[in-house]
């Protein structure tokens, strides 16, 4: 099963260390979505939706990990409670806000993802498939509120995850 | 770019035709999601969590389109604009509730997928990352409300998109 990139995500950010870990959390910082031109033609229509989900690659991670102490917590964590990059399939997943779309160019913002993310899909974000009232979410409803990545998931000198 | 299965999706939905379209319109439909043991290690803390995002292949989907008439609507629109499976990197993307994790085994409900799905990838579900009030969401905005699969993407004698 092969994926192949059909964009490229531009951000701020080249690091990890200092970049937003959710949209949620990103303060409104603004990116650009780069969509190959022969998928020009799927982007029909997304104009209308205020939000979109992008998921993309986690380029820079190399290797999984299946217990990870996550942004927001001091605990390690099973991989699959947490959103950490390090997963055996390194797929991201991040609902950003549509600000226009140019031809083959979306503009963005709540951006959270490294420069140069390979795009792999885009879905629209509609309340009736994507919102659910929920009252568990386990360690995250105790987790510390602030949003910044560090240094754990990426080497500061290589920018890559640690094998 | 390769990903592989962690598991597999077990569902009572053999054919596309009469399966739930997305989770919230699946009326409580249960299934099981098999994750492969070397992958266990990484379920600790998910059960604290009351959804889950899983993704996965559409593996009975062959070749991309990029306008499709998606489910809930009579008219053509870009591909990124629905959900439809016939995608350049064909991966679903479905909130579940989880009903339990026992071991590899997690029971789960609202699931619209086909039985026999790769999964690629468990994500917790929590309101702070995923969850925003939105205004604008384009043609589904006025789309019908009917939450069941017809055969618009499957054939219905192989089971696969025609491509």
């Amino acid at each position: 099963m092969e994926v192949k990139p059909i964009g490229v995500i531009h951000s701020p950010f080249k690091r990890a260390s200092g970049t937003p870990i959710q949209p949620s959390l990103a303060g409104g910082a603004q990116g650009r979505v780069e969509v190959f031109p022969e998928f020009e033609d799927g982007l029909k229509d997304l104009a209308g939706f205020e939000r979109i989900w992008l998921l993309y690659w986690f380029d820079r991670a190399s290797g999984a990990k299946l217990r990870v102490k996550p942004y927001m917590d001091d605990t390690k964590r099973g991989l699959f409670a947490t959103r950490a990059p390090c997963r055996p399939n390194p797929i991201g997943l991040s609902c950003v806000k549509l600000l226009s779309v140019e031809g083959c160019e979306l503009r963005v913002a709540d951006v959270d993802m490294l420069d140069g993310t390979p795009l792999l899909d885009i879905k629209p974000y509609a309340p009736k498939f994507d919102h659910f009232e929920v009252v568990k979410f386990g360690w995250l409803e105790k987790a510390q509120q602030e949003g910044i990545a560090d240094n754990r998931f990426y080497d500061e000198e290589t920018g890559r995850t640690e094998k």
